[in-house]
């Protein structure tokens, strides 16, 4: 089973928004059974979304399309679906009750017409009502194919796939089952883990389809099988995952998390240890806290963080010596240790880790080169730092020590 | 001038990458007058690939490929290029040194064949060279059209886009002016934004394009623009704008940056007036932190902020009073307030911001509601605090807390 996913809108062909859309739907899909052949993102233009329509016809069974739904002039995905299918548009009264409720009960001033149009769809539409907006998800069947149009607002998107277009899917096709398995792989570099493997690669059944992931330092290597048969794929892909974890012993760390990645896999083993996690950030600035934080369930193991980005704030909010910071620099082995250490105690966790660098571009308060990140690391025994150039990409140095204090920290829970 | 982006791999269709490399090439193409007709992801398959670089000759001038270039097997982009144009891979010496010296400055161990083989390329093609890797970006024109390939690592593709792609495209093309302006505008629903400027977005020219794009809470307004003549195009946008502003004169709270967003026009607000910000973030975890520190220059008015996830560690390390979270609960307008206050003081800053809510899937250590948020603002005169509901989406809370957390300190800041 087959889906091309068209995301619509001049804002992702200008590089003002990133399309997170199909990330979502591609990852609900391949869940069922649906492989993702293609994913568009065209302009808000007619003649462009016909044509991709077309296209994504001739290629795939289904096609989903989100945005250019609302309500002003710039939206056009409803007229040129009509257009498409020869058809017109017709109210659809549980939708123009739905936009009505939401009105009186949300947004309080005047109806207007524009939002009244809302209810309009193709009459060769079902409707797949949006109870979180007023732009009607839509469902329209052509032979054995079928046309989804949705919402291009994230969440009432989300909602739809999964309350909608999710079951949908499932009732009407015969899906086989997809399984993707990935690997966590830290200290070799994508050519050197590929000669470790080469023969199990070489010798791989050809059901089972193998990917490497590289990504600053770590490495994802996936593992994708697809068949009718759900026992057997799962057999089979853990058998041949039984093969290959011998040769890359020391330097696999774990599976991703079907939705995340080496936090989730943090995460799991804090939680199943009872054990606790604080962290102090200046470099990176939040984005390591972030990472814990963005999945739930956070609060049983996360403490809290500190961003430190200010020198003045690593003396007053963590305690680090003025003194220390005089001799050694703001950047410095010293200075990662103490912010990791102070850190564990001030919010009384068993484990911290640290960041302090440059990320650039130009010298801070320190004569650290640009680039220049120590990581530190604190447990209840032991505290430690390394130091690394992450190059002169402010971005890039950032990611990379994001990157580098995850693995540090992976390493060090999984040693207790 | 027209342009097609195509991200070539499996991992962006089964939802386990988002592709920001298709964000970043097009804003710089944008940039020099290139619009970006359509963006398509393909998977890893020779097929598919060619069909891609078939429909995309077919619509556009530039196609810009990424992605596939690695030393593994399940990377082809290479030779499904040299396909499509019926050539043969050719050894090129200058990509052979830089990958000599690659190896020899950063990885250190033996150099494989696979790695040698990076330094083949199509005989059609120049080399566009990657000095932050070791696969080579490459260049093939075909008549006046021009295809170009480069890889999928982020910064590796960033460097070559801005050092080599760019002024290569400038220096063959003669192209038009893209001007994008883009309206912050807060308090004003889409359709109730729509009919307050109906009069005006009617009348404006035929090659000014209005597009709205509403993202919880906030909404952007984005006049577009593309001509030959580069002065004309600023004067005609600018006219419009000053015809629109005063028609939402009390919901416009500035321009967004060019590369940037709302944090941006509050930093570039508080380094003007000289003025610093602390954050205290409990359910937006780190988010509003990382939202300023991935900016260069935050250091200038970024004090720093703290993470207090935990009840306890609001306590320890901000100082909240524990009879206050007794009485009013963690999450009441009360520990948002001292929260805001208390990081204000520790950090020495002149404006803090803080958060305190419940984001779910479960209630956590109070009574609040899952969805149910405090913002709190402290200055150096007042101490604040408002109460919302966002829903019972994780992400959704998350996001439109930290939105809603950046609109009350613009709207703060703007103030003074």
């Amino acid at each position: 089973m087959l889906a091309e996913i068209i995301t619509i809108g001049d804002e992702l062909l200008i590089g003002q928004v990133t399309d997170t859309n199909s990330v979502f739907i591609a990852k609900q899909l391949n869940k069922i059974g649906v492989s993702v052949y293609q994913i568009t993102s065209v302009q808000d233009d007619k003649a462009h979304i016909l044509q991709a329509l077309k296209n994504a016809e001739d290629a795939v069974d289904i096609v989903i399309l989100t945005g250019g739904l609302g309500p002003t002039k710039d939206d056009i995905t409803k007229k040129t679906i009509a257009e498409y299918f020869n058809d017109t548009l017709v109210k659809d009264d549980s939708v123009l009750e739905n936009i009505e409720s939401i009105w009186k009960q949300h947004i309080k001033t005047e109806l207007l017409q524009v939002n009244k149009d809302q209810a309009l769809v193709p009459s060769k539409a079902k409707v797949l009502m949006n109870k979180l907006g007023t732009a009607p998800g839509m469902w329209v069947e052509k032979g054995n194919k079928v046309f989804i149009s949705l919402p291009g607002v994230p969440y009432e998107m989300n909602a739809l796939i999964e309350n909608e277009v999710i079951p949908k899917i499932k009732n009407k096709y015969n899906c086989p089952f997809i399984l993707h398995k990935t690997l966590l792989v830290y200290g070799l570099g994508e050519s050197a883990l590929a000669a470790r493997i080469e023969q199990w690669e070489d010798a791989l059944p050809k059901h089972i389809k193998l990917a490497y992931l590289p990504n600053l330092g770590q490495m994802r290597l996936r593992l994708s099988a697809k068949g009718e048969d759900e026992a057997q794929i799962i057999k089979d892909v853990d058998q041949e995952v039984n093969k290959v974890l011998p040769l890359i012993k020391k330097e696999f760390f774990g599976f991703e998390d079907e939705e995340g990645s080496v936090e989730v896999t943090i995460a799991r083993q804090l939680t199943k240890l009872g054990k606790t996690l604080a962290i102090a950030e200046s470099c990176t600035g939040g984005t390591i806290a972030e990472r814990f934080t963005v999945n739930s369930g956070a609060s049983t193991y996360f403490n809290g963080g500190v961003v430190t980005y200010a020198t003045e704030s690593k003396i007053n909010v963590l305690g680090v010596s003025k003194t220390d910071i005089e001799m050694h620099s703001v950047v410095s082995s010293k200075v990662a240790e103490s912010m990791a250490k102070n850190t564990m105690q001030l919010f009384k966790s068993d484990f911290a880790v640290s960041t302090t660098g440059n990320a650039g571009p130009t010298k801070g308060d320190s004569d650290a080169e640009i680039g220049d990140v120590f990581i530190g690391i604190a447990t209840k025994n032991n505290v430690y730092s390394e130091k690394f150039n992450f190059g002169n990409s402010r971005v890039k140095v950032v990611n990379k020590a994001v990157n580098k204090a995850l693995e540090m920290l992976l390493k060090e829970i999984f040693k207790n």
